[in-house]
């Protein structure tokens, strides 16, 4: 077997111990004689995994009885349509704050469905919250804590008082602890740092659920998910299982303290390399740099078709940048070693010096 | 490695050839140097695995290029929130069949979008068309094809002139050749007979599509879907793959009409033991009996309970009834040989002599 260096920005890298546990387990789940696939959701085992993926996601980030933990499918996507249905009318526009491509797409889902104001724009708003004005009375506020496109992250996730703050965590989730005093409603999709594609988990306070409608379609209601403990039909049963074993290794490495440790350790070698660098051009003020999504470029498409042809030839793979921006990226998710991105750095100095 | 026989309603078992095909590639995807899961769905590897896939389930179904064919999340619960969604309003109500629990699931999901009339009620609706009254005029018609708690399933797919038809084929998909001609839109939660839960399979006609509303959420709309070939944002990648290869092995076993063949011969053991005992109880006419899922009582729960901690002890797992009717429940999707359902029917003969 043959891993290569994977910094594919979703679906992405996971750990080698998960993956070789998932093998392990694959044809006999612990004894039971056929795969965690093929087994009821209602089944002693799988619930016994979904309560234990829970307590570990608790753990994690410290989350009390006053959140649910919910492990949804459709994606952020489906999200962007969620929370507009299910917060209630206030009687003024829900504020979105449009840092990139994610946030971009979350107000036009949004707009299919309620008023919205955008409050403010690009990379800088992230760190400029008296720009967006006075929030009070607002449903809710949405923000794109990481913008897994433009590489733009919020410093930290804005507290707004009783206004309830919504923030897309995707590509940032696991990453580095998160403020349950600032976000009421935080979603992911698994496919970053969490495990397979098809799951997303919500954190929510339980609050706004209260306060949510009742009137949708269970498949799109919070409150229908909460209560029926994320299994109102199949749920996503494997991704679920996958991402519970992350989890277990998140915690297992010394928890989110130590991810984010190695995530700002990770994101400085690279963006020291960047910085020094007369060949690789980075846009953003250092503020609202991403510590997980590392964009860059060349200056032209032929020079960064040429490096990202280098890096594949040195085991490199998956640098090529989103077709909306073009360039490279670098996403340097939990399963991405600082020994990976050692190597990518050292390449990136060579290729400089031989470009 | 001790492999139970598995008749769970789902999810379900799934051939152990694939299971095995998963597990030795779960590390390395085919020379690519990391898992499938850690794979971007845009990739030439997903995208060549996408398309292949799609061929497959087209060949298997026999369907022409009149047929979308889409890979999404969310179960057939979404599927019974999209389909009042996006049916433009047909001056008359959409008319729904309700033959059993998930009818009434889709029924109650539909009125929170729609003004529905209730056609006709009960099993013998499957076999009795004549009841539902004229549908001309109506957006669609509903019908759940194989009802998976409850046991029935139609005799065959109606066929209503210019009216859609909306089918639920979740738990006989892959089981029976597809009617294309009479079904507009057909779905299908995977854990059935197709793969991993999280991942749904929709059939639709073009001509349905280009008539549907396009104000929607981008995740709620099949036309959005259908332009994005699935993948407006990052599918159920693993789900999607484990499937494609369910389709690979449909077809080197024979297509559908093998799969059909199997299922009858599986089904005439099980109801031949059926019909023959005074021990076991059946409540349906054989018109509307399911092929695929197949409950049966044994007159108390005291006894019900007996009989499945036995059929336990002989490796015979997950017999247990659905919750709502309580009793035993045998599914006989395509991964449960003929020599599964002998050891099966031999057991319950064995039991009765004993009892």
């Amino acid at each position: 077997m043959n891993r290569s260096i994977n910094f594919s920005a979703g679906p992405a890298a996971l750990p080698l111990a998960v993956l070789e546990r998932v093998q392990d387990e694959l044809l006999d789940y612990r004894g039971l004689g056929h795969s965690i696939m093929e087994t009821s959701h209602r089944s002693p085992e799988f619930m016994e995994l979904a309560d234990r993926s829970k307590r570990n996601l608790r753990a994690i980030y410290g989350l009390n009885d006053d959140f649910e933990v919910l492990f949804l499918q459709g994606g952020a996507t489906l999200q962007f349509a969620m929370i507009p249905m299910n917060f209630p009318d206030g009687g003024r526009p829900a504020g979105y704050v449009d840092t990139g491509v994610w946030a971009s797409k979350a107000i036009s889902e949004a707009r299919c469905i309620r008023e919205v104001d955008v409050l403010a724009s690009g990379a800088s708003a992230c760190s400029d919250i008296v720009s967006w004005g006075n929030c009070e009375g607002r449903p809710y506020v949405h923000i794109t804590a990481n913008e897994t496109v433009n590489g733009v992250q919020f410093p930290e996730l804005p507290s707004m008082g009783d206004t309830p703050v919504c923030a897309d965590i995707s590509s940032e989730f696991l990453t580095r602890p998160l403020d349950v005093n600032s976000a009421s409603l935080a979603y992911a999709g698994a496919q970053k740092n969490a495990g397979p594609a098809g799951v997303t988990i919500v954190i929510v306070h339980r609050e706004v659920i209260d306060a949510m409608s009742g009137e949708l379609p269970s498949m799109l209601s919070y409150r229908r998910h909460a209560r029926a403990g994320s299994m109102l039909n199949t749920p996503a049963t494997f991704s679920w299982y996958v991402a519970g074993l992350v989890f277990e290794w998140v915690l297992a490495e010394g928890g989110v303290a130590e991810m984010e440790r190695r995530t700002e350790v990770k994101s400085r070698l690279l963006y020291h390399v960047l910085d020094q660098s007369d060949l690789y051009l980075t846009t953003l003020p250092s503020e609202c740099r991403s510590r997980v999504n590392v964009p860059f470029w060349l200056g032209s498409e032929t020079m960064d078709q040429k490096f990202l042809e280098a890096a594949e030839g040195r085991g490199l793979r998956n640098l090529k940048g989103h077709q909306r921006v073009g360039g490279i990226r670098a996403s340097l998710y939990n399963a991405v070693s600082e020994s990976d991105v050692r190597q990518l750095v050292e390449f990136m100095q060579d290729f400089e010096r031989t470009a």
